[in-house]
C-alpha cells in the first residue's frame, strides 16, 4: 500500500456496503447530520500497527470532507494507549464508518504483531519468516502486506507467480524427477520452482533435478540438518509445518533460508484497537 | 447455507480469482489433464465443522464434473482423523481447488469448534452465545453462519438491521433518553432498539426511555447482577465484553440473556484440515 | 440520503451507462463542447420532493465541474413551476445527465408525493403510514427513502432484517404457534416476530404465541376494531390489504399502529419534472 | 426476452440479493428444508401478462430444481383469477423467491396491461403507440419489452442508438437546420435523425433540413394536421406530449405515424398477482 | 471521450487490476516512494494521436496528484520524436501507470493511424471509411472512437443499435422480402435496415422492400457499377469485403457511399510509442 | 484454458454484453424461433488456431441447449477452409453469438499464427519467443494462452510476478547495483530478478550484481555475442527489441536462451475464420 492497489477501493466498498447495507439506522436516528467531532483510534494492548491507508480509504470512501491526522508510522511497534489516529469531521461519518475501519486495522494488526514476534525470535540467524497462502479468502494481498509490515516476507501470491510441486503433484505427476523436467521445459523463464521433500531421499532427488527452492516439510531439525548438507548451495532450503513460537528458533538455527509460516494468516488473533469520540 | 445465499457463488468466485488469477502453473505443467484421483478432507484435530456447502461451491465452479460425497453432516463434532469428504474426478480440477476449499472450511470450521466450545460452558444457564460485528471484512454473512453451526446464535447483521445506541452515539446525540425517543420516533416499527450502558446508572436511565435491550459493556458480575435488578424483566439483558473461556460461566450464572463475544469472530483460529490425493 | 450509502453511486453509474451507453450521439454531433449553459429543474406540478442527492450524483458523476445550487430542501412540499435546483457549466455535461437525473427524481418524488397524501389523510390519529417489500428491483433503498421524505416510515428491508410469518409460511410450518416458537428459537434476539392473520382467530393464536406485531390483513374495520381488543397493547397492531386514499382514514381511526401500503412504490406515478437550458 | 439478453441474470442477481441479503431468517426459522410444496401465481385481475422469463430466472437462481409450468403465453390478456404458472419443488425455496418474482411480474404486466389499453384505443388507425426514455433507472431492457409485450412499440433504447435534437439541443447548437446538418455529417450512416418541433415553423425548418423523423411536441389536433401537410411524407411525423387515455384516438386520427407516451413506463401501476401455496 | 463514457473508469481500472495485481514488485523495492520525476511520453515513428484522454484516466487513478500536460490534440498526425504529453509527480506512480498507459495508447493510435490512411487515399471521392463489429472484446467503444480520431466513421456499435440483414439471416428466414417486411414492421421507427447483397439480383430485392442500405459484399468495381445503377439513389449504397489498401480507391471512384473495413480495428497494428523519465 | 479460469465466464459475458446489449434486433425480428440450423466455423487461411474455449463459453452462455462438435485440437495447424466446429441448435441463439465468438477466435488464432511462425525461424536454436506485457488491456491471460498455442512461451504476467529493473527504474533507483541488492532484500525468495541492459558496461553490472536473467535491449548480433561471453552462464540471457521475421533467426543464433517478442500481442492481425449457416 506504499504504492497504488487497483483493488483496495473495491475491497474497501465491499465491506462498507457488508455492513451499512441500506443504511446505518441508529446514527441517522439519534445524532444530528450537523453536529462535528474529534475521535481518537487508540491502541489497547501492545502491538505492531498496519492497515492505516486502509483506514484512510475507508473513511475517505464514507465522506471525503473527514480529515485524518496519523501520529504513528505504519510497521511501527506501539504500547498500549498509544493514539494512532485523529478523525475530524462530522459526527455521523465518524461512526459510519467505525466498524470497518476497526475490523480491518485490528486483524492487519494482529497478523503484523504475530509476525513481528516470530522475527524477534530468530533474530541473529540468516533465516526469513515468510507467510503462505493460508490466507483469508478476499484479503490475501491485505494480509501479506500486514506481514511485511511485522517485519517478515512474502512467499509467493497465488498459484499464478510461481511453481510449487507439493505431495499431491508428485503423487499425480509420477515423480519429483519428472514433475520438475515439466515445469522446467513449460514454465515461463521468470519462476522458480519449489519441491516438497518429506524425506531426504526427495531432496536428493529435487536437488538433482534442478529444483531452484527445495521446501523442507515437517522435518526434525536433525533432517534439516541432513537436508542442508545434501542441498549444500544449489538450492534455498525453506522449512516449513509446524513451525511455532516454541520451535522457530531450533529451526532457524539449523541455517534455513526460510522458515513459511501459515499460522501467521490463519491463526493470527485480532489487536485490540477502540475508537473513541468527543464533541 | 441451508437456503439460498445470492452473494455466495460471488464470494467463490472472487476467493478463486485471487487465489488462481491467471492460471495453476504448477498443476499446468506437471499433471497431465486426463489423469482423474480421488482425494479426501480430513480433519487433524477435533472440531465442529462449518463450511461444506462452501466446498461444494468452490469444487463445482472449478470443474462442474467433479463428484464430492460427504461423510459428515455440517455442525457435527469430528474426532481428529474424520474423513470429511471424498472428491473425484479429474486431478488437476481438484488440485486448482484444494486452498481455497481448505480456507474457507478452515477458518468456518475454526468459529464453528471456538463457539461450540463456548456454548458448552454455559450449559444448563439461560444464556445464548452471540456474535458480533468484529468480523473478517468481506465474510460476515459466512462466518456468522459459523456461528450458528456451533451453536451460538446471532446479533444484528449490520448498521442496517437493528438500533444500538452506543457510547459514542449517547455522546453525539445528548443522552440516553433523547436517543432513544429519537430512534422510537424514526425507526422501523420492526426494529428493536439497544443501549449499551457502562453503569448502573445509565441501565435506570435505558430501562425507563424503553430500550428493547440493555448491552451491559464490561460490568463485573456484581454489577451485572445489580443490573438485572434493575431491568427486572421490563428487556432483555445482554453481557458483552472481556468474555473468554475463563469468565463466561460465571457470567451466564448472573442470569442475562445474552453475551456476545467478539472473539467468536476476530480471534478465531483455524481448524487443522488437509486434503490427501491418490490416483 | 442524509448519510452515506455504499451503493449509491454504483446505482448511478449503472443507470448512466443504461442509458448513455457508447455515447450521447445527439450531444456530440450538435453541441459544442466548449459551450457553457444554465440549466433548471422545474416541477410542472404540486408535489413533495425527493431525489435532490441523487440528482447532485448524477451530474457530479458525468462531469465533476458542473455546479449545482438548490432552492428547495429534500422532503418539501412546492407549488407548480417551483425551480428546484439550478445547473452550471458546460452544456454538453448537463444535457447528457439531463434524463437519468428526472427519471430518478420524478420518480422518488412521485412517491414521496403519493406518501404525503396518505400521510395528511390520517392526520391527528396515531398511526403511521409505512411501505413494504413491493419496490422496484434495484431500488428499494431510493424508494424506502422516498417515503419517509413523503413523511411515511420505512417497513423491514428485506427477508433478512425482520420475521414475519405470512399465510404461506403457516401453511409450511404447520401453524402459527409452531412457527413463531421456531422462529423464537432461532432468530436473533434484537429481531422482531410478526405473524399476518386474516381472522379474528389466529389474532388469538398470534398475540398468545408471543408475536411482537400483528399484521391484519385485509381487515374490516369492524374486525379491525376486534382485533385491537384482543391484542389489547400485547403486540402492535398493523393494518394492511386494500388501503387507498378512500378507506385509509377509517382504518386509522380504528386505532392501529401501523398502516402498510403497497402501493406507495408499486403503483406511483412520476411527479412531472422538466428541465430549461439557457446559453 | 425471446432471445438471449446478457444483463438479464445480473439484473435478477441483484434483486436477489436485494431482498435476501443474508438470509430469510423466517423462511430458515419456520420452514423445514425437506418440505416440498406447490405454487401457483395467480393474477388478482384483468390485464396483460409480461414478465414470465424473468419469473423462471428468478426461480431457478433461487432454486435450480425447482420446476416452473406456465399456462399462459407471455403477452396474452387474462382474466381476473388466471392460473398463470405452476411452481413445484422445495417450500423453502418458493418461498424466499416470491416477493422478488412478483415485483417484477406485476411491474411488467402493469406496463403490458397500460400499453395494450392504449393500443386498443387506437384501433383502426395507422399509428404506433410506443415508448420514451422515461424508464425506471436499471430495468429499461425490461420495460420496453413489457411495452411490446402489450402491443406497442420501442422508441430508441439511449442516447446512443439514435439521434433526436430536443429543444435544449437546439438552444445549445445554434437553430435546427446547423444540428441536423451537423449530425448528418458525423453520425454513423445507420442513424436516423429526429428533430422535435414545438411550432409549424420548427417543422418546415426540420423538414427543409433533411430530418428523417419530426417530433411534434405537446401540438393541438389541429397543430398536428398542418404538421403532416408540411411534412408531406418526407419524414416520419412523430406525436408527443400530454398523450393520455383521453386524447390518444384524436391524435391518432389526425394520421401521424407515431405516437410516444412517457406514461407507458413512468406512471404504470403494478399488476395485482400473488402467489397461493399448497402442501 | 470528447464527453462522458460511463465505462471508462471502469475499463481502465480493470486494466489495472490485470497488470498491478497484488502490487508492483519491482518498483517498490527499487524505487524510494519520495522521490518525484519528470516523464515524457514519445512518439517513435509517424502517426494519427488516439487515446491521450484514456492515458489521462490511467494515470489520474494510480496517482490523482500527478500533473499531466499534452503537448498535441487528440486525432492529430504526428512526426516521429514527437513529444504527445508529460507526466509529473511521485516516480512511483508514473513506473506503475506507464505499461496500461502505453498499452491503451499505442492500440488507439495505431487503429486511428490506419484509418486516416484509408481515408486519404480516398480523398476527394464521396465515400466514407467506416468501422465494423470486428473489434477486441471489450475495448468496441474505444476502438470505435479511435476510427473517429483517424477521420473515419462508426458503423453501427451492435447487435441492438441497426438492423443489418446478413447472408445468415436471409437463410433462417426464408428471403430477403421476408426479411425486410418483418423488420419493418417490428422494429423501432428510428432504426435503419441494411440487407446485405452478394449477387445484382439480392441488391434488386432488397431495394423493391425498401431497405434503407444496401450491403454490396464482396464485389468488383464493374458489380458495383451495376449495383449502384439499380439502387440509384433509393438506398446508401455500401461496400464492405476484400477492402485493403490496394483495391479502396477503386471501390470509392464507384460512387459508393461507404466503405466498411474490419482491419481498421481487426488487424491494426500498435504504433510505437514509449516513455523516458528523468529525477 | 486446459484448466480452469476464473475470469473466462466473466470476460466472455462482457464481450457478449458489448455486443448484444439491449437485444439483437435483427434476429428478433427476422428469425423464427422455432427453427433450428447447423453452422460451421470455418477457417479462410491457413494459420495455427487458438480459442475454441473460448468458442465453447460464448455459445453456451448464449443458449446452454446448442451443441458443439470440434473437429481440430487446439494448437493445431490448420488449411484453408478446414471446419473446425460444428454448432447446432436453435438458429436465433446461433447469430446472436457468432460475431463474438468470431471476434475471440479471430484475433487469439492470429496471435497463434504469428507466434507459430516465429517458432518455426529459430527451428534448432537453443532460444525460447516469448511474449511480452505489450497485451491487449482486459485479454492478457487469453493473449498469453494463444502464444503457448502457437509454440512459444510465456514472460511475467504483470508487475506482480517477477522483478524486471527496466531503464527507467535504474534512473529512478540510482543504479543496477543498489536496484538489485534492494530487490534481492525485499522480494520474495520464489521470485526473480531481471536487469534491462543497453551497453556491455550495465551487463557486467548486472551480472556482478546477482541478477538471475539479463535483458540485452535492442543489441547488435555482435553485442549479443559479447554479452554473452560476459554472462557466461551466470544468468539466463533474454533479447529483446526490434525483433522482426527477418532479423529473429540471426539473434537466436548468437545463443541467447530467451527472444521475446511484444509484436507477438501488440500487432498481431485476426486470422481470417467465418461461420457458415444451414437449416
Amino acid at each position: 500500500m506504499s504504492s497504488y492497489l487497483p483493488n483496495l477501493s473495491e475491497t474497501v466498498r465491499q465491506a462498507l456496503l457488508e455492513d451499512i447495507g441500506t443504511g446505518d439506522i441508529t446514527t441517522q436516528a439519534t445524532v444530528d447530520p450537523a453536529i462535528n467531532a474529534v475521535a481518537y483510534l487508540v491502541v489497547k494492548t501492545e502491538g505492531v500497527i498496519a492497515g492505516l491507508p486502509v483506514v484512510a480509504e475507508v473513511f475517505s470512501q464514507v465522506d471525503p470532507e473527514l480529515h485524518l491526522r496519523f501520529f504513528v508510522k505504519e510497521g511501527t511497534r506501539v504500547a498500549s494507549r498509544t493514539k494512532l489516529c485523529e478523525i475530524s469531521g462530522r459526527a455521523q461519518s465518524i461512526l459510519i464508518g467505525e466498524r470497518v475501519a476497526l475490523n480491518f486495522l485490528q486483524r492487519l494488526s494482529g497478523i503484523a504483531t504475530k509476525t513481528a514476534r516470530m522475527v524477534a525470535l530468530i533474530e541473529g540467524t540468516r533465516a526469513r519468516i515468510v507467510d503462505t497462502r493460508k490466507t483469508t479468502p478476499g484479503l490475501r494481498a491485505l494480509e501479506k502486506y500486514a506481514v511485511r509490515q511485522g517485519g517478515g516476507y512474502n512467499h509467493r501470491f497465488g498459484l499464478y507467480d510461481a511453481v510449487m510441486i507439493k505431495d499431491n503433484h508428485i503423487v499425480a505427476s509420477g515423480g519429483i524427477t519428472q514433475a520438475v523436467r515439466r515445469a522446467v521445459s513449460q514454465s515461463p523463464h521468470t519462476v522458480t520452482i519449489t519441491v516438497e521433500c518429506d524425506t531426504l531421499e526427495q531432496v536428493e532427488e529435487a536437488v538433482a533435478a534442478g529444483a531452484d527452492i527445495i521446501l523442507l516439510d515437517n522435518m526434525t531439525t536433525e533432517d534439516l540438518q541432513e537436508a542442508l548438507d545434501i542441498i549444500d548451495g544449489h538450492a534455498i532450503a525453506e522449512a516449513s509445518g509446524g513451525v511455532s513460537e516454541e520451535t522457530v528458533r531450533a529451526i532457524a538455527e539449523t541455517g534455513v533460508d526460510i522458515i513459511s509460516v501459515g499460522g501467521l494468516t490463519h491463526s493470527a488473533v485480532a489487536l485490540d484497537i477502540g475508537l473513541d469520540l468527543m464533541l
